[in-house]
Formats: structure tokens, sequence, C-alpha cells
């Protein structure tokens, strides 16, 4: 039986939409919104409704964002032959915070997960084909995640892009900077290995 | 500068009012509700909004609930005769959930901290006072937490209690169950070897 109020219940219930919380986490969210931040607790539920009503998906990049084209399809400062691939609008956001990448982005929202019947048109492969046709690109990098799902979207990427005769690579996957060998996972140390570069 | 835009920075900012959610889990939170759990991101929305609007404090043990008088309080199967007085709602919780008592409460939704410029009349003492005359209590058992605060809180209700000559007691402090003696803090061990009992 519950010890809570209907709608204490219900918050602590709605709460646990969001990733990693549970239960326990949930009931002290709660009470401290309820003790200490009903503002906040409004803010929040105002800037939800908000968000879930307006973002929608960039018609280029497939990226969330508010408007039809997202900023960094719509920059007239980015290199507009190269299309990076990534599975996630954070994975954007992780290389735009790292530097270094001036080009296009392309979000699959996802990996190809047969099991779960995740196929080619559910991560948007035709409009990423379209999208490299248009732009014309010299190279398209793809940056899924090094998992199986990851690698099998990279593959099945390939594979289509080839045929149209670009230039596909794949980011380097090694021993992170500042890890020690020590603590490397085997699989990392072995694609390090595979990996290695001449020094010149 | 950020990557984000607008509405999905408004939406991280947001999260963040939530106890023990930092930056990165805020994003990865908004995110993965833009991506996955839009119509859960709405209920939440709604259970916010409800919640902030109805859920004020029983008039009998200042709980937080949406009707005039808690559960608790309002129930008739439960002893009138004795009282404990915790520092927020969850304590409530705690003690519901561990079973074995069955009286009333009422909640000070905090403690004394004169450095915060919270006193007495913050947490509701004279509220206190009232409800112990009005229901003529056997006992009163203070089960503030043994933090600084809670003592000097605990100490202040004795003060002013065992003037209407109430019987107060306070909850034991010691080893908890299951804990080993080894990694037990010395404040704790200290306590519980002056308040042990003995076997009879």
């Amino acid at each position: 039986m519950s010890h809570y109020s209907p709608l204490i219940e219900e918050l602590i219930d709605a709460l646990r939409v969001l990733q990693g919380v549970g239960r326990k986490s949930a009931q002290r969210m709660a009470f401290n919104l309820l003790q200490h931040k009903r503002e906040g607790a409004l803010a929040l539920s105002a800037a939800l409704e908000k968000a879930v009503g307006h973002i929608g998906h960039c018609q280029h990049c497939r990226c969330l964002t508010e408007q039809a084209v997202c900023h960094l399809c719509a920059s007239e400062k980015r290199d507009k032959t190269t299309l990076c691939v990534v599975e996630s609008p954070a994975d954007v956001i992780a290389f735009e915070q790292a530097g270094g990448y001036n080009g296009q982005y392309f979000v699959l929202m996802g990996h190809l997960s047969p099991i779960d019947g995740i196929g080619p048109e559910d991560i948007g492969i035709d409009r990423l084909i379209e999208r490299a046709q248009s732009l014309q690109i010299s190279e398209l990098i793809l940056a899924t995640n090094p998992t199986v799902e990851g690698e099998a979207t990279a593959y099945y990427i390939t594979e289509q892009l080839r045929q149209m005769g670009v230039k596909v690579s794949r980011i380097a996957h090694g021993v992170p900077l500042g890890g020690e060998l020590e603590y490397v996972d085997s699989g990392t140390l072995a694609h390090a290995l595979s990996g290695r570069r001449v020094v010149e």
C-alpha cells in the first residue's frame, strides 16, 4: 500500500520517466520540489510542454531543433563538403564541444537493430543518401558508436555510399587520451594495435 | 557558447531544479525525453503543474497532502495519545514503511537554524504545542535527524513541552542493524556505548 496521497504518488511516478531516476530518487525529487522549489517545478512543467510542442527534427541533419533547419546546417561558415554521421544529437554536441570539425552532420537518431525492428528506413538512410548527393560531399565520416549495432550500421552505410563513389572514413578507435594501458579493455587494445600508424 | 537551440537549452536549465541533477544528467534527460519519451514528458509536465497547484500542508501534522487533513491524521484506527515529531514528509514515509508505530505525526518541515534565519515560528512550534494540547498526548517522541541542527531542535522542543508535563522521548541512536562495528563512525559508537541497556 502506498503511503502517499494520490497526487504525490502521481508526481513520483511521472518523475520516473527521466533517465536514471528510480523510485527512491523520484521520491526525494518530489518532496524537494514541493517543499523548496515550487517555482522551479512550474518552470520545468512549462519548459517540458513547450519543448515537446515545438521541438522537431532539422530537415537536413535530423538533429533536434525548434527551427526547420538547425543553426549548424544553416551556418554559412561551415564546410559543405564533409558529412559526419552520428547516432544521437548528444554526439553532435560532443563533437562541437571537442572542436576541430567544421563540416555538416547527419543524425541517425538510433542505429540498425533488426532484433528491435529498427531498419534502414527508421534511421533515415534514404535521407542520408539524398543529403550526401545534394551537398556533393567529398568525404563521409562515420562516427557511430563502437558497439556491435554501431559497427553494423557503419558497415551498412559504407556499402550504400561506396556505390556513389564517395570516400567513406571511420573515426579512429584506440586508447583514450589520459588512459592507462593497464586499465584499457582488451578489445580496445586490439583495435589500437591493429590501427597503429607509422611515425613520420 | 551554447551548442543547443534556445528551447533545448531552456529545458536543460529547467531540469537542473531537480535534486541531484547536474548539467550533464540534465542534457541526457532532455535528449532522452525528446527522442523517446514525449508522452511521458507531457505527463510529467501535467503532474508537476497539478502537484504545485493542489498540494498543501495537512492542518494537523503539516505533512504534504492535497486534502485539508492527511489520511494518517484522519485515520480512526491510529493511536491519538502519542505524537512523533519529524523533520520532513519523507521521514513520515520512512516510519510508515518500517512499521511498528501507530500514533500521530508532526512534521516540522525543517529544523532550527539561526544562521539561515529559521526560528521556532518557521518550523511551527506553536502549532506543535497546540496539537499536543488538543490531542492530550501522553508521550511525544522526538525523531529529528541526529545532526547538530536536529539535536538542537529536539532540545528546544523538549524545553517547551516539559513545562506542559508531557513525557518527551528521543529515538535511540546507535549501531545500525547489519552494520559492522569496524566501519561505524566513532560518534555513533560513542552513542551506542552510552545508550547501552541491561540485558534481562
